[in-house]
C-alpha cells in the first residue's frame, strides 16, 4: 500500500467492505394490507395502466427517472488495469455511495462481462427503461470514446464517462484559480498534457471549450502532432485540433516554455525538464498513488501545484464534479450532459474556492457541502439556456 | 376499480407512488476523508485486487450475492397484458419493496425493453456479476418456460419465475392444509387446473412433485390430454405427465367426481359443472380481481374455498413464497432452486397455518412475521439435504 496520509490497515478495510457498501430502502412503509393493496396490487396496477397509456408518466410515477445506472466493464479499473467485471464492482458500489452521499441520488452499479462496445450498448439499450442516466466507469480507452458517444445517439438520456469528464471538470476548475493565482488570463496560457488516455483527451476538450488556443498532448510517443503516423482517430482528431505552434519531440520539447503541465499518465516527469517551464508555472501530477513528480520536487519549478491525493494541498477529486453533474442534470429532465453544462460545473466549483484562493486552496474540499448544489444549480441553468431548455419544453 | 375490500382512492395510489417506491442506502457512514480512503480510492482497489486474484471473494466483498433481480419484460402485467418494460416498473419496484420487506433481501428492478428470449439471456449474461439471483416476473407463456430452464443454465445462480413458482409453492401449501381440514389424504386427492399458462403449469408440476397422482390441466380448448393435436411443447409434455384417467371434453367432464378445482385462468365456471365435484370438495379460484366463482357460490359446493383476495379468508398469495425462498438459496449459496426446495417451502407455510386449522384458515396472513425466516430456513435445509449440499462445499 503507498502512503496516503490516512493510516488504514488492511483488515479494516476489509472488513468495511463485507456484504457490499449498498442497500435498498423503501419510500414508504409497508405494514398492513391497505399498504400493500398501494405499493404492490390492486393498487399498483392503475400507475401501470396509466404509464401504458402515456410513457411520460414513467418521470413521475418510477425511481428510474432520478437513477443513474453506473456502468462499467472492469477495464481500466483504478490503476489496476483489466480485472473484470466482479472485481470492479466494489468501485462501482462506491461511486454508488458517493453518488447518494454528495448528492443525494440513487445509482445501482451494473459490471459488464464483456468488453465489446455493440454488445454493451445492446445491453444498455434493452434495459433503459429501468434507469434515467447513464455513468460510465473505468472504461479502457480508446472504446471508452467510441461507446460513450454511442450511447449518447442511442439511450437519449444523460451519459457521462466521468474518468474523462468527471477529471476534466475539476481540472478545469483547479486550472481557473491557479490561472487567479498566478495572475494570469487563462486563454493565454500555454498548457502541456501527458498522457492521451480517458482523462487526458477529455482534458484537451474542455480546456479547448473554455477558449485556452494553446493546448498539447503527450503520449508514450511524445507530442501528438498532425504529421505523427500511425495515431488512433481520436488522436488524430486531437492533433488537428491541438498544438497549434506544430511542436515535435518530446515532454523536454513540449514543456520548454510551458505554463501549465497536467499530467495524467502514470508516468514521470524528469526535474530538468520541469526547469524548462515558464516563471510561476502551474503543475498538476494527477497520477494516482504516484504523482508525476512528487509535490516537494513539483514546488521548485511550480507556484501552484495540484495531485489527486488526499494528503496534499489541492486534491484533484472528481467526486467535486459528477454527483452534482448528473443531478442537475436529471433534475433539468435534460437528454444531454453537453460541453457548456461541464464547463459551468467546473465556474461553479472554482467559484467557491475563489472565495478564500490561495496557492495552496484552488479547489474546495471534497467534504464542502457547498459544491455539488452548487454544481446541480450550474448545470440545471446551463441545461436550460441551452438544448436542455429546448428539450424540456419537449417533455412537458 | 373493482371492490377489494379495501378502500383507496385513486389519488392516493397515484400520490404514492410519485418518485418511485425504492431508494438506495449506505451500509456505512461517508463522514471523512477517512471513510472516502477505505470505501472508495484508495482503500477499495485493495478489495477489487484481491477479488480479481480470487473471484470466490466477490461473493463477501460485494452486494451482488446478496442481491436479487427483479427482471421483466413487461409482456404479462398483472392482469394488463403486455403493457411493455417501462409501465411494468411500478410493479417491479413493488416487488422489490416486498422483498426488502418481508425477507430483508435487497433487489433492483431490470425492465428490458426485448421479447427475445436470446436477447434477454444474453442481457441477464452479460450482466451476472451484478447480482446474485434472478426473480423473473410477468413474462408471457409459454416463453416464460423456455426462458426460465434456459437462464438457469446460462447464469448458474438461483433463477425462478415467480409467477409460475410462487403461485405453486403457495397452492400446495394451501391444499395440503384444506385436505387436512376435509381429512383427506394428499397424494389421493383428484385434481382439476384450469389454466395451463405460466401459474397452471407450475402448479401441476409441484403437485406432481408432491406425489398427487390425479392432476388433469384445462386450456380454453379444454382438457388437456396425450390425443390432443396442436399443443404446444409444454402442454404436451404435461399431457404425458398428467390426465391418468384420460379424461377428455372440457370442465364438466373434468369435474365430474373432482375433489379439488384450482383456477388460475381468469375464465369462470358455471355452478352446475361445479355441482358435479366429490363431497368435501376444495375449490381455489384464484383469479384477480375477478374469481373464477364467488367464494360466497364456490361455498355451496365445496367445504374449503381460497382466492387471490385479501377480502376473502384464505388468500393464496406469493408473497407467503418468494421472499423466503430467495433468502433461503441465496444464505444456502444454492445455485439452483429444486423442486425440494419449493415442496419444502411449501410445507413450512402450511405448518405454520397447521397450528390453528380451519375452513376459514389454510395459510397464514401476509403480514405473518413466521412465514418468511420458516421458508428461508427449509429452504435451506433442502438445499443442504440435496444438490445445494454439494454445490455449497464445491464454494467454500
Amino acid at each position: 500500500m503507498k502512503p496516503t496520509g490516512i493510516d488504514l490497515t488492511t483488515e479494516e478495510t476489509f472488513e468495511a467492505h463485507e456484504g457490499g457498501k449498498l442497500h435498498i430502502g423503501l419510500t414508504a412503509p409497508l405494514n398492513d394490507k391497505r399498504d400493500l393493496s398501494i405499493a404492490y396490487t390492486p393498487g399498483v396496477a392503475q400507475v401501470s395502466r396509466a404509464i401504458h397509456t402515456d410513457p411520460e408518466l414513467a418521470e413521475k410515477y418510477t425511481w428510474a427517472s432520478r437513477l443513474v445506472a453506473v456502468v462499467s466493464d472492469g477495464t481500466a479499473v483504478l490503476g489496476l488495469g483489466n480485472i473484470g467485471a466482479a472485481a470492479s464492482l466494489p468501485v462501482m458500489e462506491g461511486k454508488s455511495a458517493l453518488f447518494k452521499r454528495f448528492a443525494g441520488l440513487d445509482s445501482i452499479p451494473l459490471v459488464l462481462e464483456t468488453n465489446d462496445v455493440d454488445q454493451i450498448i445492446e445491453t444498455l439499450v434493452h434495459l433503459r427503461s429501468s434507469f434515467g442516466a447513464v455513468n460510465l466507469e473505468d472504461i479502457s480507452a480508446p472504446r471508452c470514446f467510441e461507446l460513450e458517444s454511442r450511447l449518447i445517439e442511442a439511450l437519449d438520456m444523460p451519459v457521462m464517462h466521468d474518468d474523462q469528464h468527471g477529471t476534466a471538470v475539476v481540472v478545469l476548475a483547479a486550472l481557473k484559480n491557479a490561472a487567479r493565482v498566478v495572475r494570469r488570463e487563462l486563454f493565454s496560457l500555454k498548457v502541456v498534457i501527458s498522457g492521451a488516455g480517458a482523462a487526458g483527451i477529455a482534458v484537451a476538450e474542455i480546456l479547448l471549450a473554455a477558449g485556452i488556443a494553446d493546448v498539447t498532448l503527450l503520449d508514450s510517443r511524445g507530442v501528438i502532432h498532425k504529421d505523427r503516423r500511425y495515431l488512433t482517430d481520436i488522436k488524430a482528431a486531437y492533433a488537428a485540433r491541438s498544438n497549434p505552434r506544430g511542436l515535435t519531440g518530446g515532454s523536454a520539447q513540449a514543456l520548454d516554455g510551458a505554463d501549465v503541465f497536467i499530467g495524467v499518465s502514470s508516468g514521470t516527469v524528469p526535474e530538468e525538464t520541469l526547469a524548462k517551464m515558464s516563471e510561476d508555472a502551474i503543475i498538476f501530477a494527477l497520477s494516482n498513488p504516484d504523482p508525476e513528480v512528487h509535490p516537494d520536487v513539483a514546488h521548485k519549478f511550480a507556484k501552484v501545484v495540484a495531485t489527486g491525493r488526499s494528503d496534499f494541498p489541492n486534491q484533484i477529486n472528481n467526486v467535486l464534479a459528477f454527483p452534482g453533474i448528473f443531478r442537475g442534470a436529471l433534475d433539468a429532465g435534460a437528454k444531454r450532459i453537453t460541453s457548456e453544462m461541464k464547463v459551468a460545473a467546473a465556474d461553479a466549483i472554482a467559484a467557491i474556492a475563489a472565495e478564500e484562493l490561495g496557492a495552496d486552496y484552488i479547489v474546495p474540499s471534497p467534504f464542502d457541502e457547498r459544491v455539488a448544489p452548487a454544481v446541480a444549480a450550474a448545470v440545471i441553468a446551463a441545461a436550460r439556456a441551452g438544448m436542455g431548455a429546448e428539450t424540456e419544453r419537449d417533455r412537458r
